[in-house]
C-alpha cells in the first residue's frame, strides 16, 4: 500500500441507484469543484451500492491513502440505509442518542410546524464517537470521525440537503483545523480549431512550463477547454504564474479563443450584442431552429434577439425570406447564392443589425459527390455587406446540427469583436 | 482481499477533468444503465485523475473484485493520456505499432478526406497484448486485454465514440464470450401524468407481477418512463411473458402512452405525420425554436416539418405571422388571444396541415401577479380549427423551455393519432 498523503481527499458515493444509471452522481462532480477551488487535491471518486461491506472496504482503503475522506448517501430511515451500521462497524462502537442531534432535528421540525415522529426520532441515533454535522435543510445530521489525524465525514445524499452542509460547515471546519498546499486553475475555451493543431501550435510553450503547472485539453464537440492548473505554498506567487502562463497561451492562439472558465459561445455574444445595442435574428435551414434555441436560452435575449425563419423547405426561403426560386434552381438550396439572399431577406424583414444563415445537409441522407453530408453554408449580412462561409463537416447529423450552430456562434462572435 | 466475483463488473473513468468537477461522469451511468439491462452487475465506479499510479492501483484492485473491468477516459493524443502507457506498465508488454489499428484510423480520415499526420499514426502504438476495439468515431482504438479469465476494456472518453464502441462491439463480445442468465426489458414511454397517478392507475396489475419481474419507475421532466425488466433461464419463455405483461399495462394507461424503448415524441410525432401525409410547422415565442430543433433532430424530418418563426420580439409577431398589435396591447404578448393569432397567421403563411405556437414566460425575469413565470398558452390550429390550452409550469427557465416544448408535442400527438 502507498503511504496516506496528507491534505488529500476521496469521496465514496453510496447508492444502487448511481449503479443502475438511474442517478448520474452530480453531488461528487459538484463536491469535486468545491475540494479544488479550497485547494484540497480529490484523488479519487468512489460509487458502490447499498452494501454496508463494500463500503466497509472502500473506507478501509480510502484512510489508506488519503486524509479526507467524505461519504454521501445511505443516511434515510430506510432499511436500505446502510451508513450508519456500516460506520458502527467500522469503528467498532455502538449506536447511542445524540441529544444535540436531536435537538436539531426538533428546532428544524418547528421551524416547519411539525411533530417530530419515532422514525425521525431514530436519526439522532449515532455512532457513539461522531461529532454531529447540523442538517439545516434535512433530518438526517451529517457525522464528523476524527481516525489518527484523518477526517471522516459522512453527509446525506440528497444535493439540497447535502451542498449547504458540506460548503458551510465541513469544508470551513477543514480548512480550520488542517492548512493545505493552495492550488488554481484558469480554464481557455477554444473555437474552431481542432485538438491536435492546437497542440501543435502551443507545444513549445507547453514544453517551458513550470513542473507545479498542468495543462489539460478537454476537448467538445466544435470547442477545445485548455486548463492551466498549478499548486504552490503561496498562493499570491501562484495567481501571478498563472496569470502569466495565461497571457503567453493567449498570445500563441488569440484567434480561437473566445472566452474563458466555462462560458458559452451565446453567453459571450449575448454580452457584446448587449453591450454594443446591437439585434441579432437567424434564418435556419439545416440547423433547423437550434441557434435559435442556443442564444434564447440565455436569460435576457429578448433585449437582443429579435427572432428566427426556421426555412426548413424551399417554399419557406422563397415566401418568408424573398429568397428567389431561381436561384435554388440553378445552385441548389445549399449553395453560396442562397445563404447570402436567406440573410439579405432575413435582415431586411426584421429590421436587425446582423442576420445570419444556415443551410447545409445534416444528414444522414441528401448528400452527392459535389455537396457530401455535412456541406454547410453560412452567411452573416451586417450593415457592411454579407459574408459567407462554406464548412465542411462530418457524418452525423445530431453533430453536424451542433457543429454548424457553434460554426455560426464563432461567425457572429468575430463580425463583434472586429466591428 | 475478497475473492473475485464471476460476472460482476467495475468501471475506473479516468480524468482530472472529472475530479474538479468540470465533467459529470455521465459516461459511468450510462454504462451502468447498459450492464444493468445486460444483466452484468455493476460493483463500483472508480473516478481517478490523470495520474498512471492511480489508475495502476485502480486496475489491480478491480481485478481482485470482479471479472469484467471497464476504462474510459486518457486516451487521446496529447501528454495528460495516461491510459496506454500505465496498461502497458501493468502488463509488463511493450507499446508496439498495430498494424490492423492504423488502418482503421486510416480509413476513418479517407472517409473524411483527410490525410493521417504523424501525431495520429501514434494512436495506433499500442500495448503489444491487447486485441484493438474499433472505434468508428475517432482516431483512439478501444483495447481488449484478458487475464486469467478477467476481461480489461480501455475506451475513449468521449461520449460519441465510447457508447457506440461499448454497445455494439464491448458488450456483445462479453455476452458471446461468458454465458449469463437471460435479461429482457421492455420501456412503456409517458407523457401527460405524474408518477403518483401513474403508480394509483397500475397498482393492482404492478401486485401480480411473478416475482421474475421488477418494475422500475423512471421520471424525467414532463415524461415517465415504465421500464419492465424479467430473468429467466430460457429467453424465449421469458420473451412470451414480458410481452403478455406489457400488453396488461397498455390496457391499463393507454391514453398516457406514447411510446415504448426510449422512442421519443418528436420521432412518434415524426412517424404520424410521414404516414398521414400531413404537413407542420411551429410558431414559437418562449420555446425560442426549441421545438423546431426538436423535430428537426430527426433525420428525414423535411419530408413533413416546413419550417417555424421564432418570433420573439412583438414586431416580429405582428409582421412574420400577422398578429394583430391590437391584440397584444389588449390582451398582451401571453395570452390565449395572441396564440390563437399565432397559430392561424402561421398555418395561411406556411400552408401546412397543423400549425403549432407556443407564446410564455420562461423567466426568471417578466412574471406579473396574474400571469407568472411559467405561464405558458399552447395553440394549435388544423382544418378543423384552433385549440388553445393554458400551461403552469415552474420557475425554471431551461426547464419551462422543455417542458412547454414536450406538451406542445404532445399536443400535436394528440391530434394527429385522434384525427
Amino acid at each position: 500500500m502507498t503511504q496516506r498523503q496528507q491534505g488529500a481527499a476521496e469521496i465514496i458515493s453510496i447508492g444502487d441507484e448511481l449503479l443502475i444509471g438511474q442517478v448520474i452522481n452530480s453531488n461528487a462532480s459538484w463536491m469535486g469543484e468545491q475540494l479544488f477551488l479550497h485547494g484540497i487535491a480529490l484523488q479519487r471518486i468512489t460509487t458502490i451500492g447499498d452494501d454496508a461491506g463494500h463500503l466497509h472496504d472502500a473506507i478501509s482503503d480510502a484512510l489508506q491513502r488519503v486524509q479526507f475522506v467524505f461519504l454521501t448517501g445511505g443516511l434515510g430511515p430506510t432499511s436500505d440505509d446502510i451508513t450508519k451500521p456500516a460506520l458502527c462497524d467500522f469503528f467498532g462502537v455502538p449506536m447511542v442518542f445524540n441529544q444535540e442531534a436531536y435537538e436539531q432535528v426538533e428546532a428544524l421540525f418547528a421551524r416547519r410546524g411539525m411533530v417530530v415522529t419515532e422514525r425521525n426520532r431514530q436519526q439522532a441515533m449515532l455512532p457513539a464517537n461522531c461529532l454531529p454535522v447540523p442538517n439545516h435543510n434535512g433530518t438526517a445530521p451529517g457525522m464528523w470521525f476524527e481516525l489518527d489525524g484523518a477526517v471522516i465525514v459522512a453527509m446525506p445524499g440528497v444535493p439540497f440537503e447535502m451542498k449547504p452542509m458540506f460548503s458551510e460547515q465541513v469544508i470551513p471546519l477543514i480548512k480550520q483545523k488542517f492548512s493545505t498546499t493552495h492550488y488554481l486553475f484558469k480554464t481557455v475555451m477554444t473555437h474552431g480549431v481542432g485538438e491536435s493543431m492546437l497542440a501543435d501550435r502551443i507545444k513549445e510553450w507547453e514544453n517551458t512550463l513550470p513542473k507545479h503547472f498542468k495543462l489539460a485539453y478537454l476537448p467538445q464537440p466544435g470547442i477545445v477547454r485548455l486548463r492551466l492548473g498549478g499548486q504552490h505554498d503561496e498562493e499570491d506567487v501562484l495567481r501571478i504564474e498563472l496569470s502569466e502562463q495565461i497571457e503567453k497561451l493567449c498570445n500563441l492562439i488569440p484567434e480561437y479563443i473566445y472566452g474563458f472558465d466555462n462560458q458559452t459561445l451565446e453567453e459571450v455574444i449575448g454580452q457584446l450584442l448587449k453591450k454594443s445595442g446591437r439585434t441579432l435574428a437567424t434564418a435556419e435551414s439545416c440547423t433547423g431552429g437550434y441557434i435559435a434555441h442556443l442564444i434564447t436560452s440565455i436569460a435576457g435575449s429578448s433585449a437582443y434577439f429579435k427572432g428566427s425563419v426556421v426555412a426548413y423547405a424551399n417554399e419557406v426561403k422563397v415566401n418568408q425570406l424573398g429568397v428567389s426560386a431561381t436561384s435554388i434552381e440553378k445552385h441548389g438550396a445549399v449553395s453560396e447564392a442562397v445563404a447570402i439572399e436567406m440573410a439579405l431577406g432575413l435582415r431586411e424583414r426584421m429590421q436587425v443589425s446582423l442576420a445570419l444563415s444556415t443551410t447545409g445537409i445534416a444528414g444522414p441522407d441528401g448528400g452527392t459527390p459535389d455537396k457530401p453530408v455535412g456541406t454547410v453554408w453560412i452567411a452573416l449580412a451586417t450593415s457592411k455587406g454579407c459574408e459567407a462561409v462554406r464548412f465542411q463537416l462530418g457524418e452525423h447529423r445530431d453533430r453536424n446540427i451542433r457543429r454548424a450552430a457553434l460554426a455560426a456562434l464563432g461567425m457572429i462572435r468575430k463580425a463583434l469583436v472586429t466591428a
